[in-house]
C-alpha cells in the first residue's frame, strides 16, 4: 500500500474571513488532488482548511496542542492528542511531506522554522514574504500543485 | 461529524508467531466494530494489528517514534512522525479511547502507566498480569467489546 | 569539565508523610555523596527529595509538564518547563544516571517503563515489588550506594 | 529560596568565529549578573556561550535533542536528555525568562516563533533584522541588560 501524500497547512488560530476563504480552498485543492491534510486541529486557518478537504471527501489528521480530542474542531477525522502543548507544532510540520503556509503568527512562525530545519518544501500563499527559501504561490491552486510537485522531487519519505 | 472510537492496541515490537496472531485477530475484531487502530506504527504487534485492521479496511494510524516516516510498517494509514523517541507512547495512548494490552517489555510499561494516569480503560489480553486495574478478557473478540464498552460508559471524549 | 552523576527519585505527587521521609533522607544521601537530583519538579516525594538535597547543599533539577516554573516546589533549583504534559517522565528517566523508585502510581509506572526500555539501572525503595529487573534496596542510603554503583558500571554517558 | 532568572541564547549550531566571540561575551555577561543560561546545548553559538558563563562560575543548561547527555558539549553544568529532536526548541524557549537571539538558521527561527507565542521578551543581537516584535540590541552587555530589565518587567514567573 503506497501512502497518499500528505500536505500541512499552517495558518493562524485566529483568521479573517478572507484568510480563511483561502484556507478552505486550500483543502479542497488538496483533497481533490488525492492527498491528506494535517494541521493543529483548531479554530481559524486549521479549521477552514479542514473543512474544505472533508466537503469533497478527503482525509483530514489534526494534531492538538492537549490531551482532549473534543478539543478539535468538526472537521479533523482524525484527532491525535499530543499533551505537548505548542511543540506539537514540530509534528505537523515532521508528518506532512510539504507545508502551505498562510499569514499567521508565532505558531506559523514556528512551523516555518521547523520545516526549513527538517528540509521540508514550503509555499506560502500571502504569508511572511520576509523569509528566505519560502516558495510564492498566487492561488491556493497554485500552492498545492506547487507543494505537491516539490514532494515529489524531494522524494517522498513514505 | 461524531468521530469514531479509536482503539489503541499495545505489545512488543518484536513478538511470538503467537502473540502476533493475536495482535491481528485484535486489528481485525476493531476495524470490524467501526473503530480506528492506533498504535506506535513499527513492527510485531503493532504491524500485526495494523494488518488485521487493514484486512478488512479499517482505518489505522501510527505514532512514529522518529522523524521519518518511511519507518512505518506497511499497514499503517496515516503516520505520524514525532521526532520524540519513546515519550510518543504518551500520545499512542491519549489518541486512543480505550487500551489493549498484549504481553510485553518497557515501553509497554509505560503505555499502561500512561494509561492509568490519564484514565483511560485498558483491557488485558496476556498481559502483565500482576498489575492493578487491568480489565482481563480471554480472547481478542472480548477484549474489542470490552474496551469499547468501557470506552462508551468512560464518556468519549471526542 | 567532568559532570556530576545524577540520580532520579521517582514516586507520587500526592504522598503519605512516611514515604516523603523516605524521600528526604533519599536527597539527603544523593546530595551527600556529590549527585544530582532530578525529577517531576512538583509536590509529594518531588517536593520531599529536593528539600532534602538541598538541605545539605545539592543541586536539584525540576523537570515540570507545563510551561509554568512557578509550578515549580520551592527546593527545585532549576526549573524546566517542558509543557509536554505527562510525557515529560520519559525525560526525567533519560536525564539521569539511573533510577530510585519509591511507592507510586500511575506516573511512576511509566516512569519504570522507560528506566526498562533505556537500560537505565532502577532501585526500588518499598516499590513496584512485582516487577521484574529492579533491584532492591532496604534503606535510603543503600539505594543511593546502589544505584551511583549500577551507574558506574553501566558505564556515565556523560 | 528565589530561583535567579534563566537567560536563553539561541543561534545556529555552526557558526563564525565572530558570533561565536559575541555568544562567549552574552554567556560572560549573563553570568556576571547571577543569572542562568539555558540553551540547546550543542555546538558552535550554544558552546561559546556556555564557555562565557562557565569561565566566571555561572550555572548553564543544556536542553538536548537526544537522549545521549554525552552530545552536551563540555561546558553544560547540567544536560538535559529529552529525546525530542528539534521540538526541544520549545523548551528552551519555555524554561527562560528572556531570550537573546544571534544570527541563526531555522532552529533559531523556530525558538523565535515559540517566544512569540509564549510571550517571552526577545532581544535580537545581529539577527533577523526583519521579524516584528524583536528587540534590539548593539553589544552583549547591553543585549543582557535589556534582557534582564524586559524579564523583570514582564513579572519573572518563578
Amino acid at each position: 500500500m503506497a501512502r497518499a501524500l500528505v500536505i500541512s497547512v499552517i495558518g493562524a488560530g485566529d483568521a479573517p474571513a478572507a484568510v480563511c476563504k483561502l484556507a478552505f480552498e486550500l483543502g479542497c485543492e488538496i483533497a481533490r488532488r488525492g492527498a491528506v491534510l494535517v494541521n493543529g486541529g483548531r479554530t481559524g486557518v486549521m479549521e477552514a482548511a479542514a473543512e474544505g478537504a472533508r466537503s469533497i471527501g478527503g482525509h483530514t489528521i489534526g494534531i492538538l496542542p492537549g490531551y482532549d480530542r473534543a478539543e478539535a474542531n468538526p472537521h479533523i477525522e482524525f484527532a491525535i492528542a499530543t499533551g505537548m502543548g505548542e511543540a506539537r507544532n514540530a509534528i505537523v510540520v515532521a508528518s506532512a511531506d510539504a507545508v502551505i503556509a498562510l499569514a499567521g503568527e508565532g505558531g506559523t512562525l514556528a512551523e516555518i522554522g521547523f520545516a526549513k530545519k527538517m528540509r521540508k518544501p514550503i509555499v506560502a500563499l500571502d504569508s511572511w514574504r520576509e523569509i528566505d527559501g519560502l516558495k510564492r504561490a498566487a492561488t491556493p491552486a497554485e500552492a498545492v500543485a506547487l507543494a505537491l510537485e516539490l514532494a515529489g522531487k524531494l522524494g517522498r519519505r513514505s
